[in-house]
């Protein structure tokens, strides 16, 4: 860590996380609130104040559909594309409520899921139009540019096994975490596909080791990346 | 009305009304309400099942996102594109669990308001990108398309004097019917341009008649649209 400590005297640091808008993406279980939780010590370290968020969600409005989202059980289905357009509102208000202004303020903004969720869900694992998705992020996003992705990797049965546990063993996931394996194999592969067309955004970390091992690949992942 | 009766006989207007789409747009007191009733009323005659419905809203969900577009107070404000995302989600969910159900079994299905409002409302009122509307309106309903529109044309004043009336005098106003004479002209504008492009799917009815005269002029423009 010699290598951020040089930095972070020279007030460099400062200067490369002000005002960014970073998204931590990946499957269940990968560890990411905990690592955006370590992000944002890190970043505070070296004088910038973080806001730390998620998607979907973020405002109370926001947070309102991502309940009616996640947990909807009338006794009507939510229909794909009324699930994507939920989604895409709730974003909409959060980026407009919360990360822009933040932005403007100068913090840095690490955000739980974003965008490439959308794609990796709804258009792996749910098979809709990838360029549909794509216009969609776009109109609700809009003017709004991410600076940074961590996709954090990890193998689906690990990741599986994971949120069982998070869940005490129970047979207890919400509708998101119900789908089979297959389903959550789609999903891994959209984000990676994602990745390997957007290197200059993107960067893998390979998640299936100590949570310290993680953290520093990840801040120097975003040095390179937002340099 | 002796032009209806002969065909009545003949089971040829059961077969243009049977399975038919039809939407009912216009501003704020153009009268929508009662001629959507009286036409359902006709086409029962000609023995066609017919479904009322209106937008946004429709199904229990749609209806629960209807409630939050229409009076949200939260101490945050709906920003113009989650408004829009949310209404095309309720519609997207209107068209899948009642809409496209009520067709395939024969139904005619008579909608309060649909995408044109969206157009007219988002677009010629709060000036948002007409072609973002298009592709979401598309996004939202298909494979649905509308067979035939009925616009009812109205003076701007007269719709106003009609929805204080309705409210008692009182100055009681959703957020939609609050706004000013001004946006109430876009709207109304936004509505004949889009008759005017599509003249093979929407009619233009003077609203500013008696019940029954307006009644007689929609049947007639039903049969000419749809046969």
């Amino acid at each position: 860590m010699l290598f951020f400590n040089i930095f972070l005297k020279s007030g460099l640091m400062k200067e490369i996380f002000k005002g960014k808008f970073i998204t931590f993406e990946g499957p269940e279980g990968a560890g990411k609130t905990t690592q955006i939780q370590l992000a944002a010590k890190t970043i505070e370290s070296y004088g910038v104040q973080c806001l730390l968020t998620r998607e979907p969600g973020g405002t109370p409005l926001a947070e309102e559909l991502r309940n009616i989202i996640k947990h909807y059980n009338g006794d009507e289905k939510i229909s794909p594309e009324t699930e994507l357009l939920l989604i895409e509102a709730a974003r909409s208000q959060h980026v407009k409520h919360k990360i822009l202004p933040a932005l403007a303020e100068g913090k840095c903004v690490l955000c739980d899921r974003f965008t490439d969720s959308t794609c990796a869900y709804q258009g792996g694992g749910r098979h809709m139009n990838m360029e549909n998705i794509r216009i969609l992020n776009e109109f609700a996003i809009a003017p709004l540019k991410i600076n940074a992705t961590i996709l954090m990797k990890l193998d689906i049965t690990e990741g599986f096994k994971r949120t069982q546990v998070r869940y005490g063993g129970k047979e207890v996931f919400d509708r998101f975490e119900s789908q089979n394996l297959e389903f959550h194999q789609n999903v891994m592969d959209g984000f990676l596909q994602i990745a390997e067309n957007e290197h200059d955004r993107v960067a893998v970390i390979n998640a299936a080791r100590s949570i310290e091992e993680i953290h520093t690949d990840i801040m120097e992942a975003l040095y390179e990346l937002l340099r």
